[in-house]
């Protein structure tokens, strides 16, 4: 059997100490698959002296990663210390400039540094795998850069946060509001304390476009995603959705318009019988549309020690098995700058929640308002339009009353224009709300 | 840029016209992704003459596909003739012999040859690569060699054969009998005018046969698979499943048990809210359970031209790259030879449903000869139960009553046992229908 692959192991958090776990438990089975061992020979974390349950006494101890990095003994750096900064970026940079391959999980790293990483690891003919970055243990990357070579996309779209899936599941599921979810969420551990970078739609952005980069060729941007979170979804729009056969899901879509392509992050109302609808709780999911082709959809762990682990071990298993593939599928120095799109030049259909004033003349104003913008509509629901028993007046009260408009394709510079007519017309209270839909 | 991998196409079928336009599409993007062109510069199929709308000046023409890929012009030979005999054969074993690398979409030939051809590959230290043979555009082989990697498997199990995928949604949709579906699936061109080797489950066994060696390392075997179809399928059970939370599918399973792998294809039962169960239509769906991961699941095109025509370019570009993995992911030397699972030995839930006959102490006696055998019901639905309006009796034409159960986890042995004695009690009509529920 060939000489064992070395590897340096940046991080023992979560992440890293089930890579450990895993390359020993599969030690055999990946030997015999890649034709040679798999061995950590060397490692670096924060505290050495901390209870992780793995023997570190045979291994290397660097407690700088960039030294692990350049240390001549590795063969191939992993690094899973996380972050778009150092010590990671120099551990990798490192690494790829001595010429040597790097696995890593760091999306915020690939998402702020992926181009000029991709561009300095062809330069140095190693490889950069990132299988962990994007979806945890779902095979995207792998699937965007060599399982659909032949193809040309169209869109890619996914759910790429389970902390936001849970919210949102748990929220139909259980009929609970958003505040109570995202509790329960942190409860369990699958929301930080600060909760924004999941559920305003950061952490998707990042994924997004690094799955862009993989479909599009193009630069990996996060920059230049449109994004929008799940904080203003209620109970009232996921029972409206069901009640219209929709579901909403937060989705990251990279789409090719005639315009260039469009990274967006934002709920989305997406038919309750496709695939991707049927993902709740935790779990991933993404969908490719490639020209010619059905929808491909992959589902599965976005994150976790095991889930990430997994991933991280199939890259070396890459490595050690003398695959070398440009990071993105395609030489970096092809790939191209991307716009962040604008939206008002969005094109698709609406989901529209407004509160209707209770007086004459209210509903004639919002359905001149649309036609005039050229907007038409798909379907109506005005709730509480049934007479109450003992024949009372539906919004007797002079409560406003929930109207939800489906708008057949449309531009989101006309709804907005047609919705701020209608603000102006004070037939509504409130701000209406808006979610997009997503043909699928 | 580096020479062109030069192609020899053996077939111009739907599938090796759609290569070939598909190669001609994507041309200048392949180049770039895979640094060099991919050409197809001779061909080979049964009639120089047939009209295909593509072009063949240019290309040498082979009568004989063995002749094609013994050519020294060529790189790789791509094999979508089909069937697991000659001429298929002898070409790919022609051009491995001679040190070429071979693509082919041919389950038939895979699942009979498999182990022998995935040896000679090895021998010549050439790729055999054969992502189209199982689930058209769904990544599956490249998932189970390459992207799950790090894992031990459990259990893989998927919706492999389009034809009776189709006929099963029909079916509930329509409110069709299974024959009438059949009919449509034939006018439609999913099904073969003898469906019986889609419909009886043997091409599901084939594709499931490549899947287990993937996952496990078993050669390949479909003698080895127990096989049941899907023609005893009838509306009341699609009827009985959706009213108990599932709904019926042909699934492929191969399962790591304690007796060995295990692998079957049968109507099986599975949760209606499982990503699988959503799958309806042509479309295929592989899911796979790893060890310590939460299962994916990959949805996609199962056959057609293009779909089949994508997973072939995959592979050419692989070829193209210079990667190189044994055909199986591991030593074919390694791979272990597999045994027909003794059904009797299964264990797991099972659906039964009855024809119990209208005489006091008939559901006293299937329930006395079920606890015999130690089987535990979850659930029991007795149709017609309600009397009619008017006060008659249930069954009061003395016409027998479905009974539907649903058992915990038991051994298939046991069932077989206890319906035989029920039969012999004579309290049934007829032949209990019984159908294997599948943990997901």
């Amino acid at each position: 059997m060939a000489k064992p692959l070395k590897v340096g192991l940046a991080g023992l958090g979560t992440v890293g100490t089930a890579v450990m776990r895993l390359l020993e438990h599969e030690r055999d089975k990946l030997a015999a698959r890649c034709g040679r061992p798999i061995e950590v020979v060397a490692v670096s974390a924060r505290s050495r002296g901390k209870k992780r349950g793995i023997d570190l006494k045979k291994l290397r101890w660097f407690a700088d990663p960039a030294r692990l990095a350049a240390d001549p003994e590795i063969d191939v750096l992993v690094e899973v210390i996380g972050g778009a900064g150092n010590p990671a970026k120099r551990a990798v940079e490192t690494a790829l400039a001595a010429g040597k391959p790097v696995v890593t999980a760091n999306k915020a790293l690939l998402a702020s540094e992926g181009y000029k990483l991709a561009m300095l690891a062809e330069r140095h003919d190693v490889a950069l795998n990132f299988e962990a970055s994007v979806a945890g243990g779902i095979p995207i990357v792998k699937t965007l850069r060599e399982g659909l070579n032949g193809n040309s996309f169209n869109r890619i779209y996914g759910i790429l946060n389970g902390t936001c899936n849970y919210i949102l599941s748990r929220m139909e599921e259980d009929r609970l509001a958003f505040a109570e979810c995202l509790r329960e969420a942190q409860r369990l551990g699958y929301a930080e304390a600060d909760p924004s970078f999941d559920v305003e739609g950061h952490d998707t952005a990042q994924k997004l476009s690094i799955l862009a980069s993989l479909a599009f060729g193009t630069k990996v941007d996060p920059g230049a995603v449109y994004v929008e979170g799940i904080s203003s979804i209620t109970l009232a729009d996921l029972d409206a959705a069901a009640e219209l056969g929709y579901r909403v899901k937060l989705l990251g879509v990279a789409v090719r318009t005639e315009a260039g392509i469009e990274q967006r992050v934002h709920p989305t109302m997406v038919r309750k019988d496709s695939a991707i609808a049927q993902v709740m709780g935790v779990t991933n999911a993404v969908t490719v549309d490639a020209e010619g082709l059905s929808p491909i959809t992959l589902v599965g762990p976005g994150a976790g020690g095991m889930a990430t682990a997994s991933a991280v071990v199939s890259d070396l298993a890459d490595i050690a098995r003398g695959v070398r593939i440009p990071p993105f599928g395609r030489p970096a120095a092809r790939m191209t700058a991307i716009r962040k799109a604008p939206m008002q030049r969005h094109e698709g259909g609406y989901y529209i929640r407004l509160l209707a004033r209770d007086r004459p003349g209210s509903a004639a104003t919002i359905a001149r308002r649309l036609a005039q913008r050229q907007i038409s509509l798909e379907s109506i629901v005005q709730r509480h339009e049934i007479r109450p028993p003992g024949g009372g007046q539906a919004g007797r009260s002079g409560a406003p009353v929930p109207v939800i408009l489906i708008t057949y394709a449309t531009s989101e510079d006309a709804v907005r224009k047609a919705l701020a007519a209608v603000r102006r017309d004070r037939v509504i209270s409130g701000r209406p709300q808006v979610i997009r839909i997503e043909k699928n």
